[in-house]
């Protein structure tokens, strides 16, 4: 039976682009993280408060969007439950020895048929001598470069059946449910799941023109507010398109500010917004979602791309 | 002759309002001012930065707007030259003992029409004793409460005829202009103009649907963007319109945010921005129109009310 | 047998003071927290995000100090689980009724004798009518006085023995300790506690000159730095004893501001630090004492009140 | 006769090194400043708010310290009432034909016998292609490396001679004093001076140990007292030496961070603080030293080293 808890964090994402050389530049001079690993065709990148090696993989592909989301498990025994209860639900695909950095990893769609990969053995990362910081409790020193991103904080999904995702994130991964927008006609707006008392690690949102789930975007977190701010300077002196932000979330409160990496894929800056501390179901609010409309945090809020625009990018009729 | 200098910078505005009970509430419980004086339908408040009483005068009035801008002298020399200069223009409209807390003063008028009044001689400000500062260089201690303005910053007035109010106040006042806007046919878009290094203290832009000037907002200070950002906060939580911001300006890049007083005033609770310290002509940024519209600074921008709501209010076929 | 998250969070703190209305104005006007309720020589207060009732119950008592120390358990059956865990380490003290806000409760003792309740069941705040906030996920809306307390965050307990009160909560509640420091001699030097992943929510630091273990600290949570410097100057203007910070803390890095309350104690505002991800004993940074000594976090650091200081007072040879 | 006004700011400051090297590290990739030229021995670094071509000019000497300080005139005829201002205080050195980036400059020393030079014509910046700002008034663009200084913001001189400095700098160049600290002996502690309306662009304090005259630091500004803090764990990060802060001045109540650069002189890192409005002589705050003893602004102060450390060192016997 899987346990709340089971899985402790979201671990990395993988992203596809098209263009890996502007796409690495990005993330690399821009974000300011870390190049850690190199390996066919993919490129791995850290924050500088990630304990483990990356939680970023960028993978040179055709098409921009979303490769895979991989979770750390608790404990050995947890990733035990975790796979029993991901088997019992029929979206198991099974066992691979691992990645750059973890150990066996146990892959699974979700029910819009996206790849997720569960592990629990890590590498915790070692930093090579120039990265050495001065206290113990720093993974790496903090170079200064761009934006001085600390790790991945959440990844946002579109999906054709919110409520389908949101279960499948509760029942067989133990995930909890921390906001939901109620459609009128019993379909779900959206959700903000976590697998702990972050406000969010995964969000699942209606998928607008698609006939499938992609990418909405996906969420690196830096300290302050005033860092996202210092952080749309050098997006727009680096001729980086802003698409939204900064403003305040209505959703967890978190500030945020939106850019399209080179490669297509929107990327999210953020910062603030609040723990979850009530450990029961009245932590959950639920907003119809005409109150959610009407009660909007502050904020000129997003312009119509942003409820049409995931990645891979989808055409009407290319399909 | 005037010297740049001779106005030593933006003493206070007066506000009128149709709903002066709760246009007061607003500054004294959101904006965190101190109620000053009370005199014949006017209350005065002030920022815990101002050495002056007051930079706030709110008077009841039938409709909203401006009632006038009043501005210190440097000295009684620079008085009297600022007078001689204004009486050369032909806008000059003649002495007054004074007010609340300054001496005599000599009103004019701008090209729109507009009441300024210019003076000197200032009462410092007292504070009664649960006021009293802890240090010497503070003029009152913070009492914590709303937005906690610090003072006054500048004006925005909308006119029918920007360039000549800017060479107005440049002529015949001693202020510069660091930034302007040009359309192709020869008119000004706007004209951000200052007495001091500080980016704007009078900003003039073109009127859009009155035939005549009108108040575009009052901007107040705080000392950091965060603080801007708090303020979002509380005017959500405390029911007030937010009409846009907090977000990045072009001109000047200085931190805005912008609401509806309840009196129907325009008003900003703004921070950053730079100072202007080249003393000569080159300090102005001349922005063609189209490249000012092509390379805003970042955050989505405003409202169309923003372009046309201005205190007071104008119904089309209402005159 | 425990389990790890039974204990859902830190719920409250009480604490004593032989001058409770000095306290309460404290708490109320400098810090801007709700008084929510009052009963039998106590007044409740609460930060805007709380969802339980109050996170501080202020007591009048001859001496300064701590009360109790409320846990709210994750579930009926974790708190069931702790009972029983507690009960065989024999500290346990027996059922009560419950209090203000919560239902039933069971007491025990730490190693140093302190008490703590354990409590599942809770009052979900209602705000009265002039603090419904605008939106569905707030608790309440932000009054914008004073400090602007969102919680409570940690408390900080002197100890005789903190290797003692470590494995006690370890072992017999579940928590994890994210950070300690050990002496060559075998004695532990303080242990940074947590029945979440937030880097502290109990502290523990080894006793100065008392022979029994007391109040070190509570501390407050503000969103921002910022609003940790903003509560600095209204410290200073409200004539508020200020012992250390603004600066950075060495342990999760927190942004720390230290003040004696009226009634003796000393409280925190803090904000900033990191969460601990890691799910594993990994996660544990084990500071040896000169290390920790010669790789301080930047801040001019603390005056040796701070080693000494705690409450109750303890006057050597007084006992 | 000189005026107000006639000096525009502090354009620029000549440090000097006896590790070139590594003071260029720690100007380039600590500081995130840009390396404008080079001549000389000498290399001359910018702020990206510069629209000089730099403020900084780092010269190899033997021994660490101060150059010179360089002021902008208002315009030609105001750089004529300067040299006619000091030649007739006695103090004046002769002209020069300029240096990298200005034109023709007159030198003269201060009462200590510290060099200054003051000229007016000057290059405006142009950054080179991957510098070019998307916006018309940006002067350059960020990179997003380190630091981040936006500019020069004040030279800290200590002096024997206070008060001799202050009234050369009042009777001569025309600046003001907003803060001066009084001995009771007659002697002057401290004296706050600017030529325009910010807090301070010379500071003289009073000399400790050496005989003569020395910098005591050069002040960079940042934009936010955030990003005084990030630089703070970007200096640690690196290893530079912090010697006080981050924590509020007293004097014009200013965020400091102080750290001595790799040649050994003392370099702030500052924002925030107030304009001073008031154009009178009772802009001038004036503190009895006990007084401003008292009533410091909070923060943990200085160690020793502040009060006696400047460069070049100085050894007492060494002369």
């Amino acid at each position: 039976m899987i346990r709340r808890g089971d899985i402790a964090h979201l671990g990395h994402v993988e992203l596809l682009t098209p263009r890996p050389a502007e796409s690495a530049w990005f993330f690399e001079a821009v974000m300011g993280m870390e190049r850690e690993a190199q390996e066919d065709g993919s490129v791995f990148f850290r924050g500088f408060g990630d304990y483990e090696r990356y939680c970023l993989k960028l993978t040179e592909s055709p098409r921009s969007g979303l490769g895979h989301i991989g979770l750390r498990a608790s404990s050995e025994e947890a990733l035990e439950r975790v796979v029993a209860s991901v088997e019992r639900s029929g979206r198991g695909e099974g066992w691979s020895s691992g990645d750059v950095g973890h150990g066996r990893a146990y892959a699974f769609t979700d029910p819009d048929g996206r790849r997720f990969e569960v592990y629990h053995e890590t590498e915790h990362y070692r930093p090579p001598d120039h990265l050495v910081p001065p206290m113990l409790n720093q993974f790496q020193r903090r170079t200064g470069n761009g934006v001085g991103v600390r790790r991945l904080e959440h990844v946002n999904l579109t999906s054709t059946d919110v409520r389908a995702c949101r279960t499948f994130l509760e029942g067989s991964l133990g995930y909890r449910c921390f906001e939901v927008i109620e459609m009128g006609d019993g379909r779900e707006y959206g959700a903000w799941m976590s697998a702990t008392i972050q406000g969010h690690e995964i969000i699942y949102v209606l998928e607008g023109p698609a006939p499938v789930g992609r990418l909405h975007h996906a969420a690196f977190w830096v300290d302050t507010r005033e860092e996202v701010l210092r952080a749309a300077d050098l997006f727009q002196d680096h001729g980086i398109f802003i698409e939204a932000g900064p403003a305040k979330h209505t959703p967890i409160h978190s500030f945020y500010l939106y850019v399209h990496e080179p490669g297509g894929n929107r990327i999210e800056v953020t910062s603030g917004g609040y723990l979850v501390l009530d450990p029961t179901e009245r932590a959950t609010t639920v907003w119809p979602v005409e109150r959610y409309r009407n009660s909007r945090a502050w904020g000129r809020g997003f312009p119509p791309s942003f409820d049409t625009y995931a990645t891979p990018p989808y055409e009407e009729g290319s399909r």
